[in-house]
């Protein structure tokens, strides 16, 4: 297995991660989770990268160190066996105790953190997530060029459900049809996500009424599930004709997601869900012409939702009452929970050049399902380049 | 979506972590992880269950409440929306403050935790996680029919492996089609472990030289992945005549996992390896033998280690040298990690009747591949049942 990410785009991550430390007045972060370590080293293997405010990172291997070598262009590869021999190895590169240390701590478990802090028990501890955060969202042209490979994986998905979508199968069936195409197609079946808890499997697909159920995800639609040990996405609904079917799927390439929602239906689609369509169509208009560099997330949020309210949708937008949810799109990349958030709460943030985001106006309709949009967008200097580009009109079967 | 697990059900496993709660002093337990939540509550949504040491437990739901109701037979299900509501819907109950608590330090975030000790300001934490585990690794009849019914659907992904296998294939072509198979037989698709980082996709499988392809998983096998992102299971090695063909599997019904590991080969294979997989079904002999209740597991665990250094396979034995696990046995259930390991390092724990784990001898050949066997057992007072059934010889092909 050769190296896929190149040293001078993990040196570029590496670059913008410290000067963030530097403004945040931290001498070192340790990265111990997957996505972060993939994003910082180009590979996942059992260890932590220690990066220092200035200069190389280290990055320790419990296993498989040669996988490490292999996988990483990093110069500073080292095999360890526990965390106490880490303050011994990082003086080996002249990097003395530190005073300040960042680390994830949004996923960080607390049995886990407790052995961190005895290793270095001088040193006074903080939450490196948001800074983490900050330099994943802004994507790179490399990432991009995945990203957009991504989108042409998961339009082939719903090319698949164009020939797949017949009465009388379940959406279960339509379901494993789909993932059986990504995963042919080279989606690697997983989807990272950082929330707590958080756990999705390829996306929800789920017809008629099923698109209706609310679940436990901070998503706007849920699913029944298979079961209550996994409540959410595709039930065994048997797909009928004037029901709204909704494929909601992951594009997965190298490490990276896109996210993509289209609505199909057989013989036609009550009026009540063709209009509400059109109007998520017209909310997404909405968000292009608002997400420019400067905007606030917040205010992105607020002008969106408004125009649902206008168009009546107060009950059902982002789920039905009760069950909504308080955003309308989400950073993708490694994880599909990324920065930014479309939504109140995240104070001076601000649209940047370099993001990537899934924007999803979905409306539910309890007793009949739901219907909506969902696409990947990339905003630049030049303006919003949109990623996934399946058609976006209910397609009639 | 109707209730799946008894009433009756989850007040046993309640009474069995209370009593344990009595014994270490704590006066709640809560419960915040989705495998756990699912095991005590019967299902998973967006909230908290708090135990008290006496009494029936509060469901604190944030979403969906509708369906924690439909789907629970707890009594106690409240909505809220923040953990500050705890202590005054807690004490509607007439459960006062608690002095100490326990939760699940092993996968509970830093920053989560530290919302809850805010609400809980006057209390001492302490680990619930070993307290949960052993409860949770004690299975009922209830459980045991359904990993038995999860052993019949891997066993159909192993005929269908049969059927798939041929030469020219991709090892990602076959993990797909083995993958639609058992989603189809309802397979929830997720594989839930509990180690941090730990992430898992249906199983590895794998042919010829990737098979000994180590990797950051504690798992004897690891395999190339597609890509570093995701550097565990297939990738797309093409399957050739003479080398060992691993399939992997774990079965999934109603939230619960059985293991199973199979060997092919098209034309034959190298006698090293069929002399070795022979060897690898001794071993599992061997753990027949002395896996009986009262037995340390350390004890399973050097017993079987001993039989395979003297076999000669000192450097092979549970991945190769220098990439090698500590353990040949683990508990499976809801999660892939469960109580009891087949290891050193678990002090004075024993095997009991009701434990269900999954043991798998293998053995690591670099440029060759992995052969080896895994099946999930049943210990009871009567002895060991084996749950997966599938044909254990190299099926040549």
């Amino acid at each position: 297995m050769r190296a896929t990410v190149p040293g001078s785009e993990l040196e570029r991550r590496r670059l913008a991660l410290q000067r963030l430390m530097a403004a945040e007045g931290l001498d070192a972060v340790i990265v111990i989770q997957n996505a972060d370590l993939f994003y910082f080293t180009g590979t996942i293997q059992s260890g932590c990268l220690y990066v220092p405010v200035e200069g190389e990172p280290v990055y320790m291997v419990r296993r498989d160190v040669r996988r490490a070598e292999a996988e990483s262009p990093l110069g500073r590869i080292v095999p360890f066996s526990s965390m106490r021999e880490a303050p011994g190895i990082l003086a080996g590169y002249g990097i003395g105790e530190p005073a300040r240390v960042g680390m994830e701590l949004d996923v960080l478990p607390v049995s886990l953190f407790e052995r961190y802090r005895k290793v270095f028990a001088g040193a006074e501890f903080s939450d490196a997530t948001p800074l983490v955060r900050r330099v994943r969202m802004i994507k790179s042209s490399f990432e991009l060029e995945i990203m957009r490979d991504a989108a042409r994986q998961v339009n082939k998905v719903y090319e698949r459900a164009l020939e797949v979508i017949r009465e009388g199968i379940t959406d279960l069936e339509l379901s494993a049809e789909l993932e059986f195409t990504a995963r042919r197609e080279g989606h690697l079946g997983l989807i990272r996500m950082r929330v707590f808890n958080g756990e999705m499997l390829f996306g929800h697909t789920f017809s008629g009424p099923d698109g209706a159920v609310p679940a436990y995800t901070d998503t706007p639609l849920g699913g029944p599930g298979l079961n209550p040990a996994f409540g959410q996405g595709c039930g065994v609904h048997i797909i009928a004709p004037h029901q709204p079917i909704v494929v909601d799927f992951a594009g997965s390439r190298n490490g990276y997601l896109v996210d993509q929602t289209r609505v199909f239906a057989l013989g036609g689609i009550p009026e009540r869900l063709r209009d509400g369509h059109r109007d998520m169509l017209a909310v997404q208009e909405k968000m292009r012409e608002l997400a420019v560099p400067g905007a606030a997330w917040g205010d992105i949020y607020d002008a969106c939702l408004s125009l649902a309210l206008e168009q009546g949708h107060a009950d059902h937008f982002m789920g039905y009452r009760g069950s909504q949810v308080s955003f309308i799109g989400h950073g993708v990349g490694i994880e599909i929970d990324e920065y930014p958030f479309l939504a109140r709460g995240f104070g001076d943030m601000v649209m940047e050049a370099g993001m990537v985001f899934a924007f999803e106006p979905k409306l539910v309709f309890p007793g009949l399902g739901a219907v909506g949009i969902e696409n990947t967008f990339h905003l630049s200097d030049n303006g919003l380049e949109q990623i996934t580009f399946s058609n976006e009109q209910i397609v009639i079967l």
